[in-house]
């Protein structure tokens, strides 16, 4: 087996030094090798995402991620930005199912912004669709308006698409993950006003069809963007697609107050990925050592899981950082009185320990 | 003067009502005339927005709204559905610019999902531009898919546009209302990914430079998502495009916990606007005498103020729903213990009362 590691940009390197530290202890086999990502790589070699980087993440089982960007490559061109690596890896790869769980894990249950009792135990699963939409499709790009409210005037379009077969891979990726969890899939979409997304609500109806054991209700994603503050235990697996998802994933993450503990998943049709933590690259705190290494530690161990068929060192890998959560070790982030605050190294370092 | 009284559909009668009422005890000059719109204009004459509906919302100096919407016309063929007739009266009466305030009463504090230190206080604006973007972008609809993922396969498909004079002329109002506050806006984009979105920001920054006693900041819709559910407060005007706007005002007034409690504008070149509560028609609730009818009342008082120009008649209505909450009454949807359970009428009664 063999394991790419892209550290990425900002805290990437230091919380991946830690994920990689606690995947040598499990005694598995595996070769890993690193490859410049993101800002790190343009700095290097002209590109977020060099040829070499890319033939790595393609000959590899499985790819772990830190995070990339910086303020400081924000005045570049698009297409040298480091997020362009991010998504030219999903594209290229073929990463269609973004799997990002929004778990309030009980020993953080005071760092969310909402009420205890509405996060307490929250576990609900955001599957987002990772390579159509408005983030690929194409024509987009400037021209003059021929028509609209302006015509002559200078415009800037994208094109918003989805295809059958993309929407049917997607939802049966939903159905079934619920039918592993609680039964449910809420499908969010905006058919009221778009017609890909009636086209979305159409399709996903259809494949349900072959779903008789699993509830599934349609929602609007405005009404989503709602109740995921009203209510959000009433979700179990949300599917969508790659724009809204990113919207509402986000938002579910920020919820739980956990996000500097959420990894993530994307998959291609193989079970082949690549696997990340849910936060980004924090150029304000990198390079001080106190960026919490746990996303990305448990990003490893789902990436056991999915791609690596080591369900048992997965299992290790979770049951070690609830253990030290237990033992009261806080990176700043989630810091609260009357717990212990501890750096990026001595975090990774403990969940070794309890390994 | 003349107000277009369009109640619509759900709960819509019942709150209008009590809206006409406080209108009608202010002793100012005005007609008001009344019209079908949404699934009640379907019924009656087989479309949501009749000709003489849309007519006389073109001939009146406003227009006060209802609610659009019941499950029952789930089923109807797009162009019959409630909701169309709130995008054509958009669209045919110039309504570009939404104001969709988030505020959190001070006597509502506790109904909010968050903790109270995040929302007490709570005061935002969110600026959403509304005849542009994917909403109304063509083309838009269903064929065979030339290329993508899945060449040969039906596809939908939406355009994502905006020119340079829509983006300008809400940038204008955007720093406008930020002038009247606290100076501070931030404009929400995803210029990371979209053509649509890298151009909303250049204009945004270069209108900007007219505007140099407001700061502007940017920020992704993401990452927007994120920091009104962490920090709601850090904001004082967000404007964004018709989709993003979507989303995050509606996450923004749930988060206030007051939702049933936020009026709406949205107005034309020249101030002329439609005013709507920012809740939907809740057919859940309807003919039951049980809906909150203040974001009615609160509507008709910012009619008053921005197209209408009677500054006075609106302090009236909005003193007097202050001291109707401050005397502890509440509708069921902001009830809670030691507060007095009253019904639509009752709550319309004694605004009426207090003015
Ligand atoms: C960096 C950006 C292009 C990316 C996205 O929008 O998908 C990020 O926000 C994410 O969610 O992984
Ligand atoms: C009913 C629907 C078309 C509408 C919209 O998406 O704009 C609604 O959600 C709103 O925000 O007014």
């Amino acid at each position: 087996m063999k394991i790419a590691i892209l550290p990425g940009d900002g805290i990437g390197t230091e919380i991946m030094a830690e994920a990689v530290k606690v995947l040598n202890v499990l005694d598995l086999k595996f070769e890993t090798e690193s490859a410049l990502v993101g800002g790190a790589a343009y700095d290097a070699h002209g590109h977020p995402l060099p040829e070499a980087t890319l033939n790595l993440a393609k000959s590899a089982d499985a790819v772990l991620f830190g995070a990339v960007g910086d303020w400081k490559y924000d005045k570049l061109e698009r297409q040298f930005r480091p997020e362009q690596a991010i998504l030219g890896l999903r594209k290229h790869l073929g990463l269609f199912a973004n799997f990002r769980p929004a778990i309030c894990y009980p020993q953080l249950t005071h760092a969310s912004s909402l009420k205890p009792e509405l996060v307490a135990g929250l576990d609900i699963l955001i599957i987002r669709e990772l390579t159509g939409d408005i983030y690929f499709g194409q024509p987009r790009g400037r021209r003059v308006a021929v028509d609209g409210h302006f015509p002559g005037a200078e415009e800037a379009f994208d094109t918003m698409r989805y295809s059958k077969p993309e929407i049917e891979r997607i939802a049966h990726v939903a159905f079934q993950a619920a039918r592993k969890r609680n039964k449910k899939v809420t499908s969010v979409d905006k058919a009221n006003v778009l017609e890909t997304f009636q086209f979305w609500k159409d399709v996903v109806t259809e494949v349900h069809a072959q779903y008789p054991d699993v509830a599934l209700e349609h929602m609007y994603v405005d009404n989503a963007a709602m109740q995921l503050v009203k209510a959000p235990k009433a979700f179990d697996v949300v599917v969508t697609g790659n724009m809204f998802g990113d919207i509402l994933s986000d938002e579910a993450a920020m919820l739980t107050g956990s996000i500097g503990m959420l990894p993530s998943a994307s998959l291609d049709k193989a079970n082949k990925g690549l696997y990340e933590p849910s936060h980004g690259s924090a150029p304000d705190i990198a390079g001080k050592g106190v960026a919490n290494p746990l996303a990305t530690i448990l990003s490893a161990a789902m990436m056991l899981r999915y791609s690596l068929n080591q369900p048992e060192a997965a299992d290790r890998i979770e049951s070690a950082v609830q253990a030290v959560l237990s033992a009261g070790l806080r990176t700043g982030d989630i810091w609260s009185e009357g717990t212990q605050k501890v750096g990026t190294v001595a975090m990774g370092d403990a969940v070794v320990a309890a390994i």
